[in-house]
């Protein structure tokens, strides 16, 4: 969406002028909150469809299915009151029955965010794992974790180099990798240690960000996501302009001068450019972008999936006892996690995994009739032009810290907002949402850039409580090291924990 | 630039039409071998003027300077042939007197390509180190860097765990650092090892990268480097369309429609997209570009370099026996390596550095008169809109071998070319000749579109011949393994090597 003020309706000497492209509701929420404040920003938009990276397809087969964003939980207060203003209902992701975990071959059904683990050894290094992980969040600043104490440090490790050095089982480490799959699209040789550990951090931590129950997949919105961004638009009527992608953005004159590749032009006194760093390449600027910006953006991609949702005649999962969702690991497997998709009605059974093939289904399910689907929806995020990718962007190992802070630095009379810009659910509908709504607020410079949420009275977060064994429990390096009274007594343990990866002691 | 057929001269049914934006001169190079062929291309260039990532300045104080690409060496047949062609000389960068090794605040001079080393530990480790470099970079296809042996392993690591990995000395890791800063203007942890040990191969290996004599800083041309795009561009005439930058390419009718920011609209039967693949976000393109290339350009970010010159009264180094060559470590120096910059004629005693400042030069040259320059001239290619930064494009860590393959793929009638697609000395002005007369093959179907380049009569390259010492000696690895006999006599040793570096012993 690209938002501008082409007349302000009640005299005001200043026009307003915001723009966005694909990053699911930044620019419509911005251009709401200029609305609400008697001016009239338009909404330049590139595609056919407002909601960029959410995306709600209706048809028979399905009725609706969210083909991007989908899920929302407790902390993400902003959307929750845009669902709520707009009458949009949520109803809970199914996790009544057990979950799946499928690890070498065979399925364990388990209950909780995470599959339990019972070699004590994989205990110590999970738990150890997860609290490093929270720890290290608190140090860094959701608003510039580039001044985190050891920021430099953790940029410069990939999440690989991390999990090499953190994790002694390699049971933690598969399952970290598929963490950071889940999380953020990408692998943990691609993403930066500092800047992964940032974006759980502002998520609300490990829990947070990976739980269905309490957790950042608790939820969907009945209908689909899109029908917020849709409510935004109508709001905003003919002020939204789609199929309008820019091309140019000249700040060279009195009024910002905006050209779409359709050759229309807008003139606004300011713009808010709302579309993921990378995709502001697409835009031609005068004068150049300052040099940092200029190079920033050329660093951070968006990550890479195809969402997809295999529909079947029934719901054959519930009736053997598990919920839909499977933790998968297994070297090739193309799908890493699953939840259940059915209606909340229980209606149009469906299962919702990232990639594709329904074969892995039916081995983890241990039922034949996930072979048998009767409908299939996907969507490749990856050949979007106006997406570049999904979810989120990601930073490679050393630009966080080197480029950073520019991230949201206006450039004369050019702000930016897009998911990516927010301190709190960056990468989520919830980021976009308070990116716009501060983005508006910088442009009309107010005294409160930065508003707080008042939490969700219907969607309360509970707290994440910890045992004393998960605050206390010693990692297996410390285990060895407290084993170990002398270097030769530390030599036969980690001799030990070596035989015992390897299999040649006996396990109990 | 951007290169297109307008109309066929000798009545060929096709219509050639090559693009190209900043890439030294791939586009002229593409639209040359079209022209000489019997059609009738034009470029599109975004800036006011040819040349792309190189830029030749005159001015009174300077007569001229290259503040882009500017050198030039053995094995570079393609760029010899062109200067030829166009009468452009060569002349060789002053390396008469000795070259200084700044290093923990002293400056030792020294001839040949490496500082030479005295601690037998460093030496063994710095010789292991160029070894391994170049035996790793020996398994590696030029032309498909992707199909490695062990291409998935060393793309997952960045240079920097590789140092870590195979640097024992600090000495070794500290001029490891350097040597990646230099070449690729960026930093060991931010590039992939795949691709950084592929571009060192496909530049002849470790020496004839780092070398001024015999390497690829042994010449730069009389005049400056801009003079063969531009002598191109006026063969090309007015086929060369200055302020054109294109910003959307729509291939789904008969004829591909170029649409430039300023309104203009070009038809072609093909298009040669001569630009660093990073900039290809600059253009909207329809259909969509498919999703592995969607993705790849948002993940090849440009390096950062400004680079500068100072100038002097006179050639204080000279007289002090130093050729003006320094390889600078010192943690917080802003400039790693200079080279001298002065005139064949001896006139305009210059010096040419990355990044700014005297002082560094007044304290590794131990002269106040470094302190005092007349003149100073300075390119920061960060803030360039249409370069996105120089030299060339790095690949971070997992992108080579996920999204390499598509590098120079043609999606329906565009073609690739840029330095960045070359297989030989990719990344210098050599390689945007190798790449933009490929892609002018590629369109025109020939039998064969990689043609091998004779070598140069003028400039022929010599072999580097390694010593016996330099084939065999240890790594410290190796010696280490080779002294302990025993697990104990190991682990004394290492504690020895250790105790070294920390200074517990004493050094002789």
């Amino acid at each position: 969406h690209w938002l501008i003020n082409l007349t302000s309706i009640d005299n005001k000497p200043d026009s307003y002028y915001c723009t966005s492209v694909s990053t699911f509701s930044a620019g419509l929420s911005a251009a709401k909150l200029l609305l609400e404040s008697g001016l009239n920003p338009v909404v330049l938009e590139a595609r056919d469809r407002v909601g960029g990276r959410t995306y709600t397809v209706q048809n028979k087969q399905t009725k609706w299915v969210d083909l991007g964003g989908a899920y929302v939980g407790p902390t993400q207060n902003r959307i929750f009151r845009l669902a709520k203003q707009y009458g949009v209902k949520t109803y809970k992701v199914n996790e009544e029955e057990s979950l799946v975990h499928y690890v070498k071959g065979k399925s364990y059904p388990f209950k909780g965010p995470f599959p339990p683990v019972w070699n004590p050894l994989a205990l110590m290094d999970y738990n150890n794992l997860w609290r490093t992980m929270d720890n290290m969040g608190r140090e860094i600043p959701n608003e510039a974790p580039w001044r985190a104490p050891h920021a430099e440090e953790w940029d410069k490790m990939t999440m690989q180099e991390f999990f090499d050095k953190v994790c002694w089982t390699s049971a933690a480490r598969r399952f970290a990798t598929l963490f950071v799959n889940v999380n953020v699209t990408s692998e943990p040789h691609e993403v930066s240690a500092l800047w992964f550990l940032w974006y759980v951090k502002q998520c609300g931590g490990t829990m947070r960000i990976f739980s269905t129950t309490n957790g950042g997949q608790e939820r969907k919105f009945v209908g689909g996501s899109s029908q917020i961004s849709e409510c935004m638009a109508r709001e905003l009527g003919d002020r939204v302009k789609l199929q309008s992608a820019v091309c140019s953005i000249d700040q060279t004159g009195d009024m910002v001068v905006v050209k779409t590749v359709s050759e229309e032009t807008y003139k606004a006194k300011y713009v808010i450019v709302a579309i993921p760093p990378g995709l502001n390449l697409k835009i031609h600027f005068n004068p150049e972008l300052p040099p940092l910006r200029n190079q920033l953006i050329h660093r951070v991609p968006m990550g890479s999936v195809i969402k997809c949702m295999v529909y079947y005649r029934e719901n054959f999962w519930r009736k053997k006892g598990y919920c839909g969702s499977m933790v998968i690991e297994e070297e090739e497997a193309p799908i890493g996690l699953t939840l259940d998709d059915t209606k909340p009605d229980g209606t149009v059974p469906a299962i919702m995994g990232k990639k594709r093939i329904c074969e892995i289904y039916a081995r983890v399910l241990g039922s034949e009739e996930a072979l048998h689907p009767i409908h299939y929806e996907e969507k490749n995020w990856c050949e979007e032009e106006y997406s570049g990718g999904c979810y989120t962007a990601y930073f490679p190992p050393g630009i966080l810290t080197q480029f950073g802070k520019v991230l949201r630095e206006p450039v004369g009379r050019l702000y930016f907002a897009g998911t990516e810009t927010a301190t709190e659910w960056s990468g989520y509908m919830e980021g976009a949402v308070q990116a716009g709504e501060r983005a508006s607020r910088e442009v009309r410079d107010y005294q409160t850039i930065w508003q707080p949420e008042p939490e969700s009275v219907d969607i309360p977060a509970l707290p994440f409580v910890t045992t004393f064994w998960e605050r206390n429990l010693p990692s297996v390096g410390g285990f060895v090291k407290f084993m170990g009274m002398s270097s030769f007594l530390t030599v036969a343990t980690v001799v030990g924990v070596v035989a015992y990866k390897k299999g040649l002691l006996p396990r109990s």
